[in-house]
């Protein structure tokens, strides 16, 4: 039914309506693995590791030749480029109604230490080779599509993700970007500083990059690779990403005396690891004792001081990563992890600290862009599943203040922020096929699927 | 008895018969607290770390200052100085009767990283300082004394102890010397050509720094802190040590398919932090079941990959320490630990490699010279007590090839390894004068506590 709908859509081309059908086997044909994997082969040369391991920290110097490339190929597909104050980079494509608002699609182009080619690439070149096959069809928006690039979706170098979205929604507290320093003491600001951002404060970065009429995005939508199992394992080719789950972060640090691995008898210590060991165990219980199988707890984070052979350690601090597609059962892992940790200390009489680093909300896509992904999807002949995302994204900042949704592409065995991270050529061509598919109907005429245009 | 017998003990001075026990006053009124301290102070500023933590590797800039320190101080005491090929540094006393030997002690002057100012440093600095006072007042050995500073017995920068007493006592493997890099992939070689030691292989610093006559050594002393908790706890102000405990060290490495920490789902991981979480919690049951307090097993270095929040762990290294005064019952908790190695790696589905990257020998100390740390002890008016060493020391491997005892003060709760690493400054004094009294017996003429010099 909705299919049949969706065949009343109409576009212009060169002044003659086309059926939407028409244009996905067109794009279909436009848009191939061979034409894409050459471009995410050349980015992937930006690393500061040995492939297939792609590692890229925000505003390294590798981050800023990758910046450079991706503003060329913007240019390159006709978009004007213009960057905001944290690097976050748009390109835009004018539509023929100025104040229809934007249907704005993109990701990231940064990298977690040792990740793969196409975390945030994927969503980012996908835009470009969108936006890019569109215009050499001779589609016409009405409202205008940018394509963009977020800065620092990775928490990678400064701890905290999503850092260019947060600040673009309003997200952002300004004392983070001077409280989290990268491995070397240092900050945001120093760091963008150090690459030619102009903003000498915090308050600076946070006020200029908030988006001053977020109004004016009718969508949003990212393109991004699943970073787990289940399209696979499925055998679908398009997950429809109906919400994001809510993540957070809570640090532990235990403490003890420390001493001589020889000197020290067992029954003199107390050994911030065993401490540490205790509460990984517990943690892994409480995640798994929800029964939900959207329920992960994962300790990612493990620095042990002073981390050799023969001596005990002093401190263990863990970074632990909880999240939920349900934020009240997540809030109770979070309160056993912070309570299990104060038990073990005391039981072993050892020092600690608690933290809750961040804790961000669900977010949930809109209903009127998951039709528009559904129905490209069922065009271009994919096999597709509604699902949730588990990793958290950009979009879920966007989903705040626009209408906002998802579309995943399979990753093989389920692997991200790994050297092993794999998409099928395929399945990337499948993902940006649908991506212009759906921004297509978001940013041309109205049409069944999507009848009411100014919600969008 | 024994004190009594000692008091018949004489030695010259300046062609004069005089009884040990005054020897020992003149040595408690020269060897002060005030006097070592600014020794150790100005020691600690050839340091890569911050006052009041000690970071010197082997060979680094630091190390090869404080070498030259080391070398100049024993000048100025009066001491012939030479390096052997592997920079193990000796100052020569000669003895009024050449063929009689030699009396040697030393420490080394290394640290681990973030360790303290006395681990190693009290030992060597004590061995000048002690051959310094005795020739203030006039003491005229017959066998020669040797104060010596051994090359890197700590595993700080190579993970192997011990490299230059190992090298002295025909216990070095060479291969060592190229498989173990420190953490940019430097080997020992490399690292000693860098700053001037010429020998060009493994297999040349192995044989040339082997001791060519090794029945020379009368005796070996070394003076060290305890680097446990026992002489505090018991009121004692000095430890003889008549044993060395057995140490070893089991590497284990857990794999698993690592992942996104959102993106995949707690029943699809092989997570091998959990892993080892679970294999710490197991050794250390291990080693609480012998029922002995000489039993020690420590996780010391926990090494997570790629260690970032949001990212299932794909590998993590324990380096463990175990080691026990008793060889069989260290042995029983290694095979405990590799065991359950591999049983954890079964049950949770992850990769697993073990390996036994070295078992030392427990070191059995001379009734002898034993003896002559007793008699020193009861005549400076220490409250004195065996005990054996949980810590290992060049002195394990010296135990192989000579009369071997050591000298234990008190470090201030245990701690060692360590920033707050301390020893109160009568504590160095007198572990000083112990061992000043000590070589006196042991390098001077027969005495009822040393009767048979033949076997020194």
């Amino acid at each position: 039914m909705l299919l049949k709908l969706c065949l009343l859509f109409t576009w212009m081309a060169s002044g003659t309506e086309v059926a939407l059908e028409d244009l996905s086997a067109a794009l279909v044909a436009e848009i191939t693995g061979e034409k894409l994997i050459s471009q995410f082969d050349h980015l992937a040369t930006h690393s500061d590791c040995s492939r297939p391991g792609v590692t890229r920290l925000v505003f390294s110097e590798r981050d800023v030749e990758a910046r450079d490339v991706i503003k060329k190929w913007m240019r390159e597909a006709g978009l004007s480029v213009r960057e905001d104050v944290m690097g976050n980079t748009f390109g835009r494509w004018e539509g023929s109604d100025s104040t229809a608002g934007i249907v704005m699609t993109g990701s990231h182009s940064d990298t977690v230490v040792l990740g793969g080619p196409y975390d945030g690439a994927l969503g980012t070149l996908g835009a470009i080779a969108a936006v890019g096959a569109l215009q050499k069809l001779g589609f016409k928006p009405v409202k205008s599509i940018e394509a963009i690039m977020f800065t620092t979706e990775e928490a990678s170098r400064f701890s905290i993700p999503c850092l260019g979205s947060q600040g673009m929604t309003g997200f952002l507290e300004p004392e983070v970007l001077d409280t989290f320093k990268d491995e070397n003491g240092t900050s945001f600001v120093e760091a963008a500083n150090a690459v030619g951002y102009s903003a000498k404060t915090a308050q600076e970065y946070a006020d200029k990059a908030l988006l001053k009429n977020p109004g004016d995005i009718a969508a949003f939508v990212e393109l991004h690779i699943e970073q787990g199992p289940a399209l696979e394992a499925e055998g679908k080719d398009i997950g429809i990403v109906e919400a994001i789950m809510a993540p957070s972060l809570v640090r532990i640090k235990f403490t003890g005396k420390g001493g001589h691995g020889g000197g020290m008898p067992m029954s003199y210590r107390n050994d911030p690891s065993l401490a540490a060991s205790e509460l990984a165990l517990r943690i892994e219980e409480a995640a798994l004792a929800t029964g939900a199988a959207e329920t992960v707890a994962t300790v990612g984070l493990w620095d042990q001081q002073p981390n050799i052979y023969n001596a005990v350690p002093r401190s263990v601090l863990l970074d632990i990563d909880i999240r939920d597609s349900d934020k009240a059962r997540r809030d109770g892992v979070i309160k056993k992890t912070l309570d299990a940790a104060e038990e073990i200390a005391e039981k072993r009489k050892c020092g600690h600290t608690k933290e809750l680093k961040f804790e961000y909300p669900v977010a949930t896509c809109d209903e009127k862009v998951l039709n528009a992904i559904q129905t490209a999807a069922d065009l271009v002949g994919a096999k597709s599943k509604r699902m949730i995302s588990r990793a958290y994204h950009d979009a879920a900042f966007m989903a705040q203040i626009a209408p906002t949704a998802m579309i995943f592409v399979p990753s093989k065995n389920g692997l991200s922020h790994h050297p092993d991270e794999h998409t099928a050529p395929k399945d990337l061509a499948r993902g940006v096929q649908v991506l212009a598919l759906t921004i297509a109907q978001l940013s041309g005429p109205s049409s069944a699927a999507v009848s009411d245009k100014s919600e969008l």
